[in-house]
């Protein structure tokens, strides 16, 4: 590596120096706006997180949920792009706004933007610009990613009918042991799904398995009815319910971060995706969708109401 | 007004209650991911910019350069809108993410949300999504605008060559006495200008003209010579001079965040520029641009090199 930045215009050269030009950018990095050209006929999705320094990630430290810049970096990418899965998008473009801590030396930059440009690699999506300051408090990223519909409807989170099968990706809760840094942004699985499946709603777990899916419930105007013992408990749970003392089912249900997929199909849907070699062995039946309003444990004695908690970020 | 929101979810309904619905917005906020409809043919023009506390405004006190919630909000927007501008495109939409001060009341939230709604209805943005999130650390607020080609090239900051005569907008300097609150983006200006000329380079005046002009040049592999003596100097410059003692034409040529547009035309189409009823009055001759490399004033000694100054992110 050369000399270490110590401008903005130097960091910004070497990044500069590390994307690729693409032939759907006509204009990249380094004038007052990216150009990029989408697919013809298809429409545009977008949507923006955060990645806050001692919030999303610590840098360092001995906690299993410490991060290096490169984990940082890679978190602010892959929870836009499971956003861009939760829509059965393609993601293809994205914008970084990075505010750096004044006292970090610029390798914690460059780190995180490797992060980024690691993981927008593997994943098609071109880096086209971005912008950089400095202050005197923690890191504060914001990524902006766009995608495209490409032939298929996006899906929605109100879409979802009485009767529907609901089904989740992957196992569920403990993700702040690490999996929150690493997690795999469900993507080709979404796309995979809604090209063969008439999906009926679709969301990402990000603040919690139960707030999530009441998200999904109520955009809807349905009551979803979970069969909590079918629910998949990531072995992440089991370790951290014996370091809290909590049921690692309760940490299924409420710990945010998991981005899995929460979806729901028609039930002739269902019982066709049961049977798909490629795709079923990725997500679990876990409840259906019936009439009504609110969350609902199926047990012997009827659907008893579950409380919808999670994470709300005015809150907690 | 109904009760302060309290929850992140109250904070967003609250928002969403706001934002109008638009026919080239088949989803709006409220799913993971927005969903968008370009006009067909039209490339898309991306742009990032962050407004932080402390840094690019600052709430309440008795400064001119003391900021309102919507004021900041307005301000974030704007500095996108210029560079949607300096690139002769028509933004469209927009997407937010805002990391709240915790200790700091909802109104303050509410406040930016309704600068940013006021001045996107102004130029037809559609705030089509975003992130909430609160710390305890300053209001950390980015912005990323989406804008279109609409049949004109996007105008490049490389495109200028010998022989174009330079140009800026309005007059420079000084804004940190409230201009930079409160300055108009040159959107129209610009879109009418690439629209009848064949405009050389453009770019946005954002890190001081001398800085933004010198971007300019070498993007372009050329030399600017500048007459000093023509330089649009603004009342603010002059008020801030007599403050601090400097120039008012050192303001005039550093300070920051002017948000005017410096551009280039051929000779030809300077000409008919200058008999332009409607734009030319928008915009001052300032120099023009020759073979070579770097900055220069025009003395009656010949050009002297003018020093590149202005605003680094990571230095000052």
């Amino acid at each position: 590596m050369a000399a270490a930045p110590r401008t903005e215009a130097d960091l910004i050269a070497w990044i500069r120096g590390r994307l690729g030009a693409a032939r759907s950018v006509p204009v990249g990095p380094g004038d007052d706006a990216a150009v990029v050209r989408p697919r013809p006929g298809s429409d545009i999705l977008v949507t923006v997180d955060a990645c806050l320094e001692g919030r999303h990630f610590v840098l360092g430290g001995p906690g299993p949920g410490a991060a290096t810049p490169r984990l940082a970096g890679r978190k602010l990418l892959a929870r836009n792009l499971s956003d861009i899965a939760a829509m059965a998008g393609v993601p293809t473009f994205a914008v970084v706004s990075m505010t750096l801590r004044r006292d970090a030396p610029p390798r914690v930059a460059m780190g995180m933007f490797i992060g980024i440009n690691a993981l927008a690699r593997e994943y098609g999506v071109a880096l086209v610009g971005g912008d950089i300051s400095a202050w005197d408090h923690p890191f504060a990223l914001a990524l902006t990613l766009l995608g495209e519909t490409r032939g298929l409807r996006p899906v929605r989170r109100g879409g979802t009918r009485p009767g529907h099968r609901l089904f989740v990706t992957g196992a569920l809760g403990g993700s702040i042991l690490g999996r929150h840094l690493r997690f795999t942004p469900r993507v080709h699985f979404a796309r995979a799904l809604a090209a063969r499946y008439r999906v009926g709603a679709m969301i990402d777990v990000s603040d919690g398995f139960l707030r999530d899916l009441g998200h999904l419930a109520r955009e809807s105007g349905v009551a979803a009815h979970v069969d909590l013992a079918t629910l998949p408990v990531s072995r992440d749970a089991r370790r951290l319910a014996r370091m809290t003392g909590r049921a690692p089912l309760d940490h299924a249900l409420a710990d945010g971060e998991d981005h899995e997929l929460i979806f729901t199909l028609p039930p002739g849907e269902a019982k066709r995706f049961a049977a798909d070699r490629r795709l079923a062995r990725a997500a679990t039946l876990v409840g259906d969708i019936r009439a009504g309003r609110g969350l609902f444990s199926k047990t012997p004695r009827g659907p008893e109401p579950l409380r919808e908690q999670g994470y709300d970020h005015l809150v907690v």
